[in-house]
């Protein structure tokens, strides 16, 4: 659906929705045939699959792996291939930087650069992140010309690098060739009007480098990701109501306060995430809850991991629905089989639950249930209007 | 998916994908209340079907049936909308003549005239392919004024002519009514840039008719799907591979060669296109293998020959499965069903076989298991995209 449709239709109620993002959820089948999912003990999505929808979701498009911002943003009912956030973006929100209009942001790696300049190691052995913070604090003596510099820590070695000055561009390719035994690339620009942006950034790159160079394993950076702020129009105005985002890790945090979401925060695992909903139960209508530990065990190439991981989940599961929710949505942003160790294109389970749901034959939430569910085959990006539609919050359209 | 964004996410990798398009392949139930591909013998692609993933796919929209060049351009992944290739320009291509940017090509029928000029045969009793050559030797002595033509005979009663001048215009009207009793409807304009070009057909119509007046059978030219030289990104730079096209029929080696495939010539029945395959597995990464009998079969409703046909693709299947592709797809370009003897728009299996398919609760490659299949009912185009995933050959979508 449109946002213009979506404006014009939406409508308050007194209805909360939740929305649960099991982060990588969709798998394929393991040594036993069956998928992650499936082999988990889900007593609890099992019951709800039953008394609701299953359906399956198509991220992005056919054969398209999403990244984490692409994927949430379709969850949240944008299309991502219009609303494309950079990376450079996302990690800044993510840590609470909030990106002015003059900025772009890339996403850093200290790195390990052996002889001859070749990457011998892109993430510096996952250098600690208050070893990344002293480094950090040392590249901010870096000064360009006319332009104000920002350096952050993130995580391990990751880092935010934000460049400030009237008419920087994002039209320059990332310098991190993505392999080991590789040179870092020469910043360039994609377009002219990357050009003074890419005689920028060499300019810090190579001061960057000569500061570091005795230093050990993080004697070089990486920058990929250039993105300036980007213009998505508010979620809590689209959909007229008070939308809070609860997730443990900043970048999804990241994804939901650029549209606008409220970050709820405190919480370090999921039962924390759980507490802080609860806390926060009357003062919001859409709660957006993020679950990472499918995704990382998956990404880990671990299937018994990934397996409990949701098993975890569910476990979890009655602390939500005790707040009696009006729609429950429990889905992921995109699949990653433990087999594969990465996000896929594969589609992605899919269960509503609330009210008006025209139950199908399902007794368990499963790739095999979801593909023969109620709900179909759908775009990620229509979960929010029938999620809505449930809560009452969705006008009928003409007369 | 847009091409600028496979062109973005496309990648090179070390993996072979067959795309073999068994053309017509769709059909409806017969006799016994299955359909050809249900009652056919199909081991090989039960097998292949029980590892795989099925599905169906809509080739150009819901009701649509489409012709052979928008099915073939859709499983190509383009958009058979956009892309819409003229049937003189695919005529052309496949008998080897290559349009130019100042050409305009028309599919050409000798016909029978009766008393009054009325058609009696559009196919002037299927005349063979060399009587044709003759006919189209004497039909390039007719002269249009500042125009250079060309009569290229194609197969049995069908030739190709082809105006050449700056200026001409496709727009003008096919003068084949498609009826037989009826007379050859006279050239004329559909939009203001095709009158001269009408102008030209009506003299070049009237000269052949005179030249022809005392021929038997044929005595009459029926010319349609006017169109000039079609603009089509080139598949190979689109999806970074070597693609190579496999074909006994020049009309699927000239869509395939539109597209920029390398058509692999010298086959004469499947077995050969096997064995072509086999010859040239080295020096391309994606094969076009168009396997034509179940369309034949359908086209003349005869079911039993449509099953056979099945049933001998899957016999020469081993050949393929033999050299071990990576990613192997097996659907048709539409359905043919032998109770209607015509193409149709009903939705086409389609069978996926990789690493990383989900596999769906499929035993037999049938209308009825695609129907409940893993990839769902997709656009054809969207084949391609998908079939590119599962070979490692697109990249993540964002960050």
């Amino acid at each position: 659906m449109d946002l213009d449709l979506i404006r014009r239709l939406s409508q308050p109620a007194a209805t909360k929705v939740v929305l649960c993002v099991l982060d990588g959820l969709g798998g394929l089948p393991g040594p036993r045939g069956r998928t992650e999912l499936e082999e988990a003990n889900t007593r609890n999505l099992d019951r709800l699959a039953e008394a609701g929808s299953l359906g399956r979701t198509i991220p992005v498009g056919e054969g398209i792996a999403p990244g984490s911002g692409p994927g949430h943003m379709a969850l949240f009912g944008y299309d991502p291939l219009v609303f494309d956030i950079g990376r450079g973006a996302l990690e800044g929100t993510g840590i609470g930087f909030k990106l002015g209009p003059d900025d772009i942001a890339a996403r850093g790696n200290l790195c390990t650069l052996g002889p001859g300049g070749l990457i011998t190691d892109r993430r510096a052995g996952r250098l600690a992140t208050e070893r990344t913070a002293e480094v950090c604090a040392r590249l901010r003596a870096i000064t360009l010309p006319g332009v104000e510099t920002f350096v952050e820590p993130v995580q391990d070695q990751r880092f935010l690098l934000v460049l400030r000055s009237a008419g920087l561009s994002d039209q320059l390719c990332e310098t991190d060739p993505q392999h080991e035994g590789m040179a870092p690339i020469v910043a360039s620009a994609t377009a002219p009007a990357g050009e003074r942006t890419a005689v920028l950034v060499r300019q810090w790159v190579t001061a960057a480098e000569a500061m570091l160079a005795h230093d050990t394993p993080a004697n070089g950076v990486l920058l990929r990701g250039w993105s300036g702020r980007p213009t998505i129009p508010p979620f809590p105005e689209l959909w007229k109501l008070r939308a809070a985002a609860i997730t443990a890790y900043p970048m999804y945090r990241g994804v939901a306060e650029l549209c606008g979401m409220t970050p709820l925060l405190g919480a370090h695992d999921f039962a924390e995430e759980v507490a802080l909903l609860r806390e926060h139960w009357d003062a919001y209508d859409f709660f957006f809850v993020h679950y990472k530990y499918a995704d990382s065990a998956g990404e880990d190439g671990d299937f018994r991991r990934k397996q409990q991981a949701i098993a975890a989940f569910d476990d979890l599961l009655p602390g939500i629905l005790d707040l009696k929710p009006n729609v429950l949505v429990v889905t992921g942003d995109h699949s990653t089989p433990a087999t594969m160790a990465s996000h896929s294109w594969h589609h992605v389970p899919l269960l509503m639950w609330g009210d008006h749901v025209r139950p199908d034959a399902a007794n368990q939430f499963s790739e095999a249930f979801c593909r023969a569910g109620e709900l179909g085959t759908i775009l990620a990006k229509e979960i929010m209007p029938i999620a809505m539609a449930h809560a009452g919050r969705l006008a009928r359209y003409g007369a």
